[in-house]
């Protein structure tokens, strides 16, 4: 291991730690999705939209239960990381609640925020997935393949009502 | 137009203005990649992993070419609006190139930050592309399909990378 002479001072030298460290980051990512859906959820004029937004609601919490567990397995601590990606995304989508829009129009930039906060999620749980799996760790790989399935749908379903409903109402 | 007394304000009660707010927001975040994809090039180790970075480089000039046509039909300015969101993801690439960390590791975290930045690519285009949609500009939409098929192919061909060559050589 070529680092270790500066392991104290850069603590990830390896694939592990650079796990480690991706994991630390989503579930930073997850608590501060958590912060942030109720209040999209508020803002939202459709309805399907408000139950998508409190149904993810609920999905995060698992997701953070799951990593919570992984992290458990690690013999890690999960917090320690703040997610600078993440709270770029969601201060994009608190410029957009300040605005006084249209219902229409702030539904469709409702949507928009939300997956790009999906997408993150996707890239990051690919990795992780990807970097479980080099490690052999089976157990987590297959939890973080689950959490990268329901983000993945999530963002199909928003695509699906930016399609079908509510952008449609905003472009009248 | 509820909002129309408002407008001067917020300036962004239609569609068409969230669409050319989310453009400018592309405009800036592809503007960001364009000065941070030589940094991550040159970081990396791995021959084909420097090619990848490499030409989305070049991919990526004709992005923001094809968002300056839009603008001109569209007769608005590309500039004006800062990308938060792509400002929080290249931070946390840049505080990944600081720490001296081995060069297959260094390589794994390379490929997991540009992963974040094409999925936030991938939905932001995707967004786009449906508003232009609804809002009848088919030759901006084809534009935007073209770009977001281009985003979804470096995305695949950096998980090919990470799943086949790099991050094998990080985990030994």
């Amino acid at each position: 291991m070529k680092l270790s002479t500066t392991r104290s001072l850069n603590n990830m030298s390896t694939l592990r730690e650079l796990y480690i460290e991706e994991l630390q980051d989503l579930y930073d990512a997850e608590n501060q999705i958590l912060e942030a859906l109720p209040k999209m959820a508020d803002k939202a004029s459709h309805p399907d939209l408000q139950r998508a937004f409190k149904e993810h609601l609920e999905q995060t919490r698992g997701h953070v239960q799951r990593l919570e567990k992984i992290f458990e397995g690690l013999e890690e601590k999960p917090s320690g990381k703040k997610c600078h990606g993440m709270q770029g995304l969601i201060e994009e989508g608190e410029e957009l609640m300040k605005k006084n829009l249209d219902d229409d129009v702030l539904d469709a930039g409702l949507i928009a925020a939300a997956q790009k906060v999906e997408h993150y999620e996707m890239a990051g749980y690919g990795t992780v997935r990807t970097f479980a799996r080099q490690l052999g760790e089976e157990d987590a790989a297959n939890l973080l393949q689950e959490t990268l399935n329901e983000e993945g749908r999530t963002d199909e379903k928003l695509t699906r009502l930016a399609e079908n409903n509510i952008n449609k109402e905003a472009a009248r």
